[in-house]
């Protein structure tokens, strides 16, 4: 077992990483704020997994909600039927919520961790490559507005993350891809090393060989829980985690959400972003190509859906959070494996590359 | 006009008391974040001081929501439609939110503040009493559940808090009522010497004699800023600022949101605490006639509904916040003008207060 530390003062958090995780109840015991527990899971992972974790909080005065499992419900609708179970089992302010399942069940619980009595403590464990790498590190909750994704959440710590990487072991095919997306992005954003050790071993990676998975999952984890210390509530560098998202995000909500998986549309929008940079002259042409070869080995999408028009991107990426008073930033590469955050970039590049995009698509 | 200061480093910030502050845009203009504003108000109020407000706000990029009025709308769903508001108006990261109204405005903004894109500015400009002299000032903001009063919220702090005293000159007696009844709190708490001068200068309060509002807002107003400088999360010593709540949230819940008014609700439930607590031998029979005679003629009640039952008070005060792990807390007097937080009080006491009490009422 690994374990890594998000430093945040007295916010700080441990990430334990091993196999065989979920049948070790000591490991989470000293996380629980009570004598109450609430597990949050979704109808595909609790067949799967609900029974050990239970087992693992068996000590404490333990409740379940079974959300329905998909990014269309990750809303306020879905995050109220928390509410309820929680007020119904009168829980209390010392209560501790415990996520179990991917991103969304993630981000929602922590959300209703955040705002139930104004504020409970919560543990992640996530079950996906993406959340393991990536939305459970770091304390952005929230739900989704039919306007935009992650529009409404909260900054809010979780106590302790447990990654269990058997839960890969049933993970479809399409997830694990999915997650490998964010993986690539860390070798994009800060870590040229990372990067072209993924062009070596990508296909272990695929196959979940454990050593390549722990590997993978570790030095993620270490980028954004560093990222994550610089600047907690996203002031400057922490928005480099989010290269390709503002392409991403205006795919997904586009496509309504659920459609598209999140890390897919992150890997097409990773290519945009990187097509963007190169019109800029900050990275060559053979660098965009071997980003797009290891997504394509990764068989993840290198290009937005075809119908996706240039003024529909426009107008999805206007309400996108990365808009600061009018000015649209983006998370751009000056070289590769360096992603920073700039509005300094030209109109007319940012327009071909939306119509490229849509032509490589179509 | 008057300028107090709640004390929390670097999330400080003043409070603003006097006649006629809505006609000085100069007062808001250093406490907005960006270029964009949200004024969040309702029905009732819109007519009455939309127009001043939207004065105050003209160098802005300025967008309006108005909400339904009442108690019965704080709720998730009222909420989305600021954010329905806030993301067609396409405000960013950088927006404003304005809450013009009373405690339900206030706390519903703050609220979506505390959530628009993990978090947003916000000003308050509370236009009743009860909110000028509570809600308003501390950062708790927060939505009803049908199961529980203010179970959904965040911790959020204003940038500033502007009270126009001219507003009370609108608001209906019943309401003016709701209001002395926390300012009567603050007497009852910590600070007896204005629990006399309240005995003395309740005419002129009720009558809203400037002087003797001005007065009573200053006072409570700095009373709640010391406690919340204190103790901003209710870890301790913040809890004494709900004395009554607990027996008046179990009205509230009961009678359905907006039946009683919050300020009615609270006043029956100090007379409870108070009861409680002359049982437990800490204050005389004689400072519970005060504090009823106090109530009386501010025209608000002091007793529960009559149909409301022990056990049914049981039942809903056990879904209180302040419910820790099983153990119902209470706020209690040890003497008249002092109050404090404790498990340790004779359940035969309680029951007997809540038995009486509805007697009283009947």
């Amino acid at each position: 077992m690994k374990q890594l530390t998000v430093e945040l003062g007295e916010r700080s958090y441990p990430i334990f990483i091993g196999q065989g995780l979920l049948d070790q109840p000591d490991l989470v015991a000293p996380y629980v704020a009570g004598s109450q527990v609430m597990i949050v899971t979704n109808e595909t992972v609790a067949p799967l997994y609900l029974e050990r974790t239970q087992a693992m909080f068996a000590g404490f005065d333990l409740s379940v909600t079974v959300l329905p499992d998909g990014e269309q419900y990750k809303n306020l609708e879905t995050l109220n039927l928390v509410f309820d179970q929680l007020l119904e089992k009168r829980h209390s302010r010392k209560t501790t919520l415990v996520a179990l399942g991917g991103g969304v069940i993630g981000d929602m619980t922590g959300f209703a961790a955040a705002c139930y009595q104004r504020g409970v403590e919560f543990i992640q464990i996530p079950t996906t490559l993406l959340s393991q790498v990536d939305s459970s590190v770091g304390g952005k909750t929230g739900v989704n507005h039919p306007l935009g994704k992650n529009m409404i959440g909260a900054f809010h710590q979780p106590n302790a993350v447990i990654i269990d990487t058997d839960t890969l072991n049933t993970l479809p095919e399409r997830e694990v891809a999915a997650g490998i997306a964010e993986v690539i992005k860390y070798g994009l954003i800060r870590d040229v090393s990372f990067f072209e050790w993924l062009e070596t071993n990508i296909e272990k990676l695929i196959a979940l060989n454990p050593e390549a998975v722990a590997y993978a999952i570790e030095t993620s984890c270490q980028c954004k829980a560093l990222v994550v210390s610089e600047d907690e509530r996203e002031g400057g560098v922490r928005a480099i985690l989010n290269l390709g998202h503002t392409f991403g995000h205006a795919i997904e909500t586009h496509m309504g959400y659920g459609e598209w998986l999140h890390g897919e549309a992150v890997a097409a929008g990773m290519v945009m972003a990187a097509d963007l940079s190169c019109r800029q002259g900050w990275i060559s042409a053979d660098d965009v190509s071997r980003i797009i070869a290891l997504l394509e080995k990764s068989t993840l999408p290198v290009a937005p859906p075809k119908e996706m028009s240039v003024e529909r991107f426009r107008a999805l990426m206007s309400v996108d959070k990365k808009v600061i008073d009018g000015g649209l930033r983006l998370v751009l590469m000056d070289k590769l494996g360096y992603a920073f955050v700039t509005e300094q970039f030209e109109s007319s590049n940012l327009d071909a590359t939306l119509t490229c995009s849509s032509e490589l698509s179509s």
